[in-house]
């Protein structure tokens, strides 16, 4: 759920090297999809009458529109997955994956990433102007489910001319909208790749975002929701937010790897409150990051999505029957893929998703990948992850190209 | 680590009913232990003139002295352990495993159960006056280390004449501080009894700690820890710590069967940030409740003292040798537990503590016991938990008396 490797520099043993030099130099776009004249309306009923979406593409589209992969970002991604913004000195959050000869290959293949809807990150949000009023929206904003999400990003494909995508691909609460897509509009992918997701958040899952989102409303900077106008930042609880989720991204194995019990600046305990442990000074510099590139109000919104989302809420997961149809009339194949040390979505969510999909007769390839990295594994570099989504990407190539 | 069960009404089916009823009505006893003529030099070298204890018994010493249990308490708990106060409508935290015919049976042991140094139910903390300034310590209190905890102990057990403990029994930082006190002054005591501990934190372990001491201090209501003088409380902060913590005490299985994805209100979600699930309210209900009781500097110093507890520092863990001997010489006995699905201090910690004592030729009954509650599992009445402990305290008696 992060946006780039939180963890540093890795052992080049466990990790693999990024193939080629990357996409290069990229920019975010920016357009109007919906406006007064063509308003966006909700799954709840509210209406947006401006909708603003940022996104970057790397890759041509073929003539025939059909060689278009779709990236659905996690809760703090944005729109600049690959490449490098001009002057920048870090990559997109998923650079490793997306390239010429890369697995998601821009060689043949029109990636397109999009900032969600209520993001923070050029998408209109929470923190938008609301037209009506002039003012930011804040906790205005209407509540938004999944399906918005899918509906904002189908309209922007239907602007670039994508016909039909090649793939949708996504990690964390990205592989959540790619579920609720293919479920929704499964004419729309032939191929839907679900990593490190879930179909459904537990009650452990909830009340770790619920504890993130009390400690952004309960400082009082957060102001109701109008830090801006009122001129405070809920740095407190962003930060305590931050901190907290990170250490459920992360395995209790991987923590012990790369700090285990020691210490900042010293050999021995200076025994006082201070970051003594390497741990702690790690997470201070997590939480305080974290302000400079995502906003409070959009951890409220995005995270609420999730714990409500329920993509088989209609469907008897035991006995799906003839609940997938349109799913096999498209035709459409999964790759389901978890990480053995995931603690925020562990494989059980992964594998719930594929059997029930297998139950319903739909064509699922699905892998537990071995990593210490826990949830942030989608995000890294591992040899037998992106060699499996390699191998499922160029047979989806094969297939449809 | 909690004070009490915090699960609510339990499924008759899974938890025993305690026995008999229980030590009746009790009250906290206070004693000075330490003062400017006989002062407590901590392991740091700091000096505490005046050093109170609030303590607890049940039942009656036998004339030899021999018939002691002493109770260590976990993290937010206190002296008051079994029984009723005056007037009360919840017993002590571990009543359902002390009294006349439970396992820890009153009617043959006499039962010494104290506040810990640096806490805040009546034995000197960082609340209490500094006799030198008149003032609060609040954060001029010494750091403590779990060794100062065993030497006040000690000094309370000299206080009221017992010679020899029969056991020292404790959960979670109790049983931290039980392996502390064995291995240092083994002659102490001829049973212990280390349940859902640990010999060492690991970095997750002190990362949630961290960030939990994090919601405190950058707290504004904390106020350097001078929140009482400034008229502030930290209430935020600390409902924030607890909250996470909460979460880290109960296994995701028991929050799910306890809450799944239940509303709480209604049958259907009602779409917004309020406690819409019924886990969001119950964590609200956890962090407003433990404002009442437990005191945001104790909870600083209470926790530092586990993160730096490392109990086999100085020891070759796969190969001990005469490391034990001085515990070998007295001939004090183990008993470790741990509990399936406590993910706050999994069973490997105890393991490591099990194996490491067995390595040095030491006499170790180990058992991790299946129960669905998680860390919360030690202050609860499990079948398969009780007769293990009643078993290992009947041959105990056997043996002493």
């Amino acid at each position: 759920m992060t946006s780039g490797s939180t963890l540093g520099p890795a052992s080049p043993a466990r990790l693999g090297e990024p193939v080629g030099p990357g996409v290069g130099i990229v920019e975010t776009q920016h357009v109007r999809l919906f406006d007064a004249s063509h308003p966006l309306t909700l799954v709840s009923g509210a209406v947006l009458t401006e909708v603003d979406v940022a996104y970057e593409t790397y890759g041509e589209l073929n003539d025939e529109g059909t060689n278009a992969v779709f990236i659905c970002h996690a809760l703090t991604g944005d729109a600049h997955a690959a490449g490098f913004h001009e002057g920048a000195r870090k990559p997109g959050w998923w650079d490793n994956l997306i390239g010429p000869g890369r697995p998601v290959d821009t060689d043949r293949l029109f990636v397109v990433s999009a900032n969600l809807l209520g993001g923070c990150q050029g998408t209109t949000g929470p923190t938008s102007v609301n037209p009506e009023t002039g003012r930011e929206y804040a906790l205005d904003f209407p509540l938004l489910q999944m399906a918005d999400f899918v509906t904002v990003h189908r309209a922007l494909l239907a602007h670039l001319g994508v016909r039909r995508l090649l793939a949708a691909v996504g990690g964390s609460l990205g592989g959540m909208q790619v579920l609720q897509w293919v479920l929704t509009h499964p004419e729309d992918m032939t191929h839907a790749v679900i990593i490190a997701a879930s179909s459904r958040l537990t009650a452990q899952n909830i009340a770790f975002s619920a504890v993130a989102r009390e400690a952004i409303k309960r400082d009082p900077g957060f102001a109701e929701g109008r830090y801006r106008e009122e001129g405070t930042t809920p740095t407190f609880g962003l930060s305590i937010a931050r901190m907290m989720a990170h250490i459920t991204y992360l395995s209790e194995e991987g923590l012990a790897e790369k700090f285990g019990r020691r210490f900042q600046d010293s050999e021995t305990p200076r025994h006082g409150f201070g970051a003594d442990f390497a741990v702690e000074s790690y997470l201070n510099y997590q939480g305080e990051a974290f302000l400079n590139r995502f906003d409070a109000l959009s951890y409220l919104y995005l995270t609420r999505v999730m714990d409500y989302f329920d993509a088989f809420a209609d469907i008897d997961e035991a006995n799906p029957g003839d609940a997938f149809a349109a799913v096999q009339a498209a035709g459409t194949k999964f790759c389901v893929l978890s990480f053995d040390t995931d603690w925020r979505f562990d494989t059980s969510h992964s594998r719930r998703i594929a059997h029930v999909l297998e139950r319903g007769r739909l064509p699922v390839t699905f892998r537990e990948i071995p990593s210490v990295w826990g949830h942030d594994s989608f995000l890294l570099p591992i040899p037998a992850y992106h060699d499996t989504l390699r191998a499922f990407l160029e047979r989806a190539q094969e297939e449809v190209l």
